[in-house]
């Protein structure tokens, strides 16, 4: 297996990146590839003491920006370490692509070069993030803005494969987020989609979810057009840190709380790392012939080395071909 | 100034809403009346050993049950605890209604007893959440899932003025809930609401919000639909409720742990409180003649106490007058 890491893309690109690939390289069997401009990686990589002799590398004239359009990827930046990376998963050279460069580009690329499987109408986000009790994919969370009841239905029951293959959870319980528990609530979009969902029996549809069901983890799967999607989980992200940092000065109070601190640092590292919403690997891009995996743009080593062990699950289980399979199933049914 | 209260709103009704409305008696320097079965309320205040001798106690034949229809506030249960609160705000008898009671039929009976403001679209309900700096008013979080952007646009304006006046904030800067900082992001009711926004110069403006823009406090008000506002707002409380929990059990793990969790109680139990954010009194809706607040329906006695100090500040502070004088220098322009 072959897993190809965007060496160029995020915040703390190449240093984070290139260590993050050793990082997987050195846990993880399998081949790792780096795209990008391959003298600056092997500088990077020297001067930060960072073994990448186990790791090929591979070219890529530019880098997309952030500020570049997005569909530049497909055209005159297909040359970017985004762009190659998507055309080597593509041709079949590669079995996953893993980057954290812009999210538009890079959705918008996998689309147009990874392409999309048969019969699924618009690829989705997804982010596993930790809940109470487990972990619940949260999908789309940000890839299509707005979306037709039926590309909700899509939603849940890619949703519900990647978990059951992905993160081997039984008969994943897929809720729809809505403003209300009650069959009747939500928008045209949510009632439609409510009943599609429930007529689907593949799925094991547990109804409407809301807002705080998600992070207490009621169901494994939380179905959203894009646009709530995308609020919702940043809303989560901004939660964990502004807490976080509400707890830290509440130690920081007087004396007595100062040691206590102290007493409590590893449990406090633990709890921290918890809060830590942005860093639990990448958002599966699902809904393609090939994994793809967007990682967070602020991702540093460890995310990255989340992210590539996230693309390893991935390619191992045969999620495209349950997905293709339910599909088949769905227009049989018809 | 009057303030009544709906004693049989909420899942702690009547005994935790006597005891927030004696706590406010005792605190507050104004006229309370509890709405609903007078002998039952008496009884309940006698049972739990609270003092209501200062509390004007009216008379209501029925109670809005959390299965009924929401009209029927407004038509055969007209002389539920609910109704006859409203109608005594309606009728100029009293000065602002609290209740705990079913969301759907508060705003519904609001809506038709106590009337909209002249030029309202929707009124809409805020929920005042507690930042990392200071506060936010989230509008809509819930009266409208569907909205039209010039709705959203007053909604902005209301929570402006809501904030400037009720909450003291000078000059409030006003954020819209979108998936990305970018002036292009959004649906298209995001984008149309967007130049109405910043075209109104009555308003600072800042531009879009992101999720986690929202706990950080970046904006004193928060626009957005009532379908988004309502997820955020308990993906909100949910968070801060799994959060507490994590960390309780993070502080039981072992002895040190225990021990240093004993020396920080003060602190922890503070900063449990400044988490549960389904406590911070209640929600204003917004748009209506007279200040109406929904009070979360979990309500207990020191939410209800912060629920009426709100009503309080809302009904001291010329808001109704505000949104009426910048309608019309809206019309003025127009």
């Amino acid at each position: 297996m072959k897993i190809v890491i965007d060496a160029f893309g995020g915040d703390n690109a190449p240093v984070e990146i290139i260590r993050g690939a050793a990082m997987a390289k050195s846990r993880f069997d399998c081949e790792l590839a780096l795209t990008g401009d391959i003298e600056t990686v092997k500088k990077a990589a020297a001067e930060n003491g960072i073994d990448i002799s186990d790791i090929e590398l591979i070219g890529a004239a530019s880098v997309m920006d952030m500020h570049d359009e997005a569909r530049l990827v497909v055209k005159s930046k297909r040359d970017s370490s985004m762009g190659v990376g998507l055309d080597l998963v593509a041709d079949g050279a590669a079995d996953a692509f893993v980057s954290a460069g812009p999210t538009g580009a890079l959705l918008m690329g996998a689309t147009m070069i990874v392409k999309r499987i048969k019969g699924i109408k618009r690829p989705a986000l997804g982010a596993v993030l930790p809940t109470l009790t487990s972990n619940t994919i949260l999908i789309d969370c940000g890839a299509n803005a707005e979306c037709r009841p039926e590309m909700l239905a899509q939603f849940g029951m890619m949703g519900s494969l990647y978990m059951q293959y992905v993160m081997n959870k039984e008969n994943p319980i897929v809720g729809l987020a809505n403003n209300g528990a009650e069959d009747s609530k939500g928008t045209e979009l949510q009632k439609a989609a409510y009943a599609i969902l429930k007529a689907d029996s593949g799925l094991n549809f547990f109804g409407n979810v809301e807002g705080r069901d998600i992070p207490m983890g009621v169901s494994d799967v939380v179905v959203t057009d894009g646009f709530t999607g995308n609020l919702i989980l940043k809303t989560i992200e901004g939660m964990g840190s502004a807490i976080g940092k509400k707890l830290k000065s509440a130690l920081m109070t007087n004396t007595v709380t100062k040691l206590s601190a102290l007493m409590l640092k590893p449990t406090l590292k633990d709890f921290a790392a918890s809060m830590d919403y942005s860093s639990f690997g990448g958002a599966p891009f699902i809904g393609l012939t090939k994994p793809v995996i967007k990682a967070h743009g602020s991702s540093g080593a460890s995310a990255i080395c989340s992210a590539v062990r996230q693309a390893i699950d991935w390619s191992s289980a045969d999620v495209t071909q349950a997905i293709t399979e339910h599909l088949s199933g769905v227009s049989e049914e018809e």
